[in-house]
């Protein structure tokens, strides 16, 4: 009979925490940990091509599905993935990040081992990765269980990433099993608060003439879409940050179209900003997001939602839940039926007339293909650029998961990402959007996606170059232009049993018939997609512009 | 006429310091400091696939070229470099890592830039980079120059990594040029710790029946090379530690073969371990290079020099720089010509027949083959794996620069650094030996070793999975295998318009003939080498049963 460990109990507390999936690296100090992993009956193992690869995954599968696993070891390996764990921090994911170290006897010796930097301290990186995440453990074999369940708690309840070092002696410890399990994370409110809020909210609406509501990514964070949705039942108005375009129904009537601040669409930024009462839930303005902070909000005329409190002007509700506070909200809009209810009519979007099969492929013409394509239950992931911008002008279908990573703005994020992104929800259809320059940061994961059999769609925009950075500074400078590869060869190359589709396009007809093939497909379906280098979103123009000054002025 | 700038000041120290080439991925917050680097006479941009493959091509040029330079954005660039800074710290490799933030008024408002973790705090990425560098600067608009300054002549002094976060304002600030050189970083010797170190020597020579030398990496860092061959060119028997290879001369006739502690082979673990006397030179044991620290070493009986002291034994000398030391022991070699000179006679690796042509590649006559194939003049690195420790068994022609990374074991690391070392040295012919799960890590730089011309031959070792893990532990483990690619096709999709050659081999006869083709063409050569899996080198499977013992101890 095998001896339970540490190891074992961490795994079984992941597993009831939802995860099913550990992705990692191998490494000299986490490989009897592995054995635990793969023997364990709920997780499975997904070993990467490198650890940021890894750390992204992770976070991919976090953002679908709650909670994220990742495995790598001392140094070298943690260290290489520390990059995907801050950008997990800057933007709410939660992913525990599990580290295999030289034994307690190889540390307390000072020894010069391999994978530390030589200097007998192996506390640096412990040290580095408490500025990134939101809580920490180092197991020791006498508090190892407690640790384990003070930190995934920590994780589950901030919704933040952790950090777990294991040296290799303690995670084979011999400990008992879980005997209960962990306190559920979301019982903050506070009854009285609650019902102060709940008058306070009926107060406002009394007076009112036009309610809307800004939503963004947070109330995805804290598991309180569906909560949100009830208030959006009412058809009230409301518009969302492009960080947070998962949570609104793009399709419904009420919708206004994404809020940028300045760069909103005039009737958006009209809707948002002069009404009477705005809602706002888990809204956290970036530059990126807001127009580099031209939101104009009255803090007075707002009903602000917080994770765990609220604000309406200058009084503050707390403890209390983002969930029960949205409760509230819908229970006194439903008691004012249609009162607030707009048509927003026609999408904020013109549409515009199908594009002749043989013209030239354009940006525009690509989103708005790619927006056309995307059907109800697809995940997209699009990257920090010309593909997350460029949709920016398009409308989405009802159910699609839309994602990107506005604050932390890694580009080439979004690659990997949709690895965990897909085997987070396998039911719904993975459809990757990036550029060429982001692409190449992380391509290694293309093997990771064939290796799963992950069936995405991934568009790759073949446009030379970092085009982000180019409207930005430097359009024609040699240091935002790129190697140049052949995507759909890579693909070939990391599909040896070419399985797989890979396409080159630079018509909008072609593009329209890889997609409708793609859909067709149940494999993995690379679309090269050739516009030309100057082509540039006009979301992402403006942002640049933005970009550009600030970094002028001093 | 342009303004001279704190950008323009910076390059021209890095100019004056040796700097030709300047790594890295552009991002915001260094494009404004990119175009001074693109304007400048002397120093030239290598854009990379990602940071982490710049910062080990930053490092790779410093091993060969004594200083590196690496640009990044702040924190998603930063930090995805940061593994490959640390690697720089624990192998003591001078790299400047250059980072580019947001102006110092976006920093003082304390909002919620992209890049950065949301927080209103920006000293995060400095606060953990310090833990992995010798020196840092965040430049102000008051002292930048004098900042700079410091901070080069730091990283030069102590040949280990700095850190500069320049915010976009401040790179823009006018300056006046440099009116005179930094201080050399060379001139520690104490002229009568000198000559007290002479005579100390001399006394122990006068009366030693066998003299022998150990030298190790440091020797090379401090380029104190030269300086260590007037030693042994006494004829004085002597080794290197694997680390170290590049700092001997392994055709010489006292080259007694690599000392690795108890994993040695018996003739070289005698002639260094009971020699009456044995010079140190720049040695670091650590666990990989000395057969988890088997070495036995009577430090009464050693003459040990480091890069700024010495040590006979209880007698510290300092301060002493490591090329004097040198001097000192060669001249009093000198005055006793031959006295302890040996003939190590036949290599230490026994030669083995030529192999048959049609014979199936094995680890073994892969090494043998590609050692056969080096020349006076190569520089040759190895990845920590099979490919480092399958060469260890094989003895180098003279004039081949050697290089692994044994202490910080970055697997994948390689790849990217001998980018770094073709452009810092092209007179030499590139080769790199990398196994295929490394390789997966980094592969997307292969596209810039193609995109700059580099005339490397790569070989990878294509058996399937991580081979130095599976040694360790989980030998069929699932977690130890990798995604199937084609690294042909792969060569072929990153080069376009295949002006480079890849080939698949899996018999002697098919290798022997690619690599002849490989000398003779101008272009990059990758041979996809096929070995049976299981297959191991011997010194690799010593060190990994040993490092298995370890993780196991408690």
């Amino acid at each position: 009979m095998t001896t339970y460990t540490v190891a074992d109990y961490l795994l079984d507390r992941l597993a009831e925490s939802g995860v099913r999936h550990f992705f990692g690296v191998p490494g000299d100090f986490t490989l009897a940990f592995l054995d635990h992993v793969e023997r364990h009956p709920l997780i499975g193992w997904v070993g990467c091509a490198n650890e940021l690869g890894a750390g992204y995954a992770a976070d991919g599968y976090a953002r679908l599905h709650g909670l994220g696993a990742l495995s790598t070891t001392f140094g070298v390996g943690e260290l290489s993935a520390i990059s995907a764990v801050a950008g997990s921090y800057a933007e709410h994911v939660p992913v525990l990040h599990v580290v295999g170290a030289p034994t307690t006897a190889v540390q307390a010796a000072g020894r010069a081992s391999h994978h530390s930097l030589g200097d007998g301290d192996f506390g640096h990186f412990a040290r580095m990765t408490a500025e990134v995440t939101a809580a920490q453990e180092v197991l020791t074999a006498t508090d190892a269980t407690a640790q384990i369940d003070r930190l995934i708690t920590e994780v589950r309840h901030r919704r933040l990433p952790g950090y777990l070092l294991i040296p290799a002696d303690i995670g084979e410890t011999p400990v008992d099993p879980p005997s209960e399990p962990l306190p559920s994370p979301d019982t903050v409110t506070d009854p009285a608060v609650l019902t102060r809020f709940r008058d306070a909210v009926a107060a406002r609406l009394a007076v009112a003439d036009s309610v809307a509501v800004l939503a963004d990514i947070l109330v995805a964070r804290l598991d309180a879409e569906d909560h949100l949705h009830r208030v959006l039942e009412s058809g009230v108005p409301h518009a969302s940050l492009l960080w947070g375009r998962r949570v609104v129904d793009e399709s419904a009537s009420g919708y206004l179209g994404p809020y940028l601040g300045a760069a909103s669409a005039p009737a958006v930024r009209a809707g948002i900003e002069d009404a009477d009462v705005l809602v706002m839930a888990g809204v956290q303005f970036t530059d990126l997001t807001s127009g580099f902070f031209s939101q104009h909000i009255d803090a007075a005329r707002t009903i602000e939602i917080r994770g765990e409190h609220a604000r309406i002007g200058d009084d503050d509700f707390r403890p209390l839940a983002m969930r029960d506070a949205l409760d509230a909200v819908a229970d006194e809009l439903a008691a004012l039926p249609g009162r607030f209810a707009v048509d927003a009519g026609a999408p904020p979007v013109a549409p515009r007339p199908p594009a002749e099969a043989g013209e030239a492929l354009s940006q525009s013409a690509l989103w708005h293909e790619v927006a056309a394509f995307l059907r109800d239950g697809d995940t997209v992931l699009a990257d920090q650029g010309t593909s997350f911008y460029g949709m920016a002008g398009e409308r989405l279908p009802h159910g699609v998961v839309f994602g990107g990573q506005p604050l932390w703005a890694a580009i080439g994020f979004t690659l990997p990402a949709i690895l965990g992104a897909a085997l987070a929800r396998p039911e719904r259809r993975p459809v990757l959007l990036i550029g060429d320059g982001a692409a190449q940061l992380t391509s290694a994961e293309l093997g990771t996606l064939v290796r799963h059999g992950v069936p995405a769609v991934i568009v790759v925009v073949d446009n030379g170059g970092y085009t982000v950075e180019r409207v930005i500074h430097g359009l024609h400078e040699e240091y935002n232009d790129i190697a140049t590869w052949d995507w759909t060869a890579l693909l070939g190359a990391m599909d040896p049993r070419g399985t797989n589709v890979g396409v080159r396009v630079d018509t909008v007809g072609a593009l329209s018939d890889a997609l409708a093939a793609a859909r067709r497909s149940e494999g993995l379906t690379l679309i090269q997609a050739v516009v030309p280098q100057d082509d540039v979103p006009p979301v992402l123009a403006d942002l640049a512009a933005a970009a550009a000054a600030a970094n002028r002025r001093s």
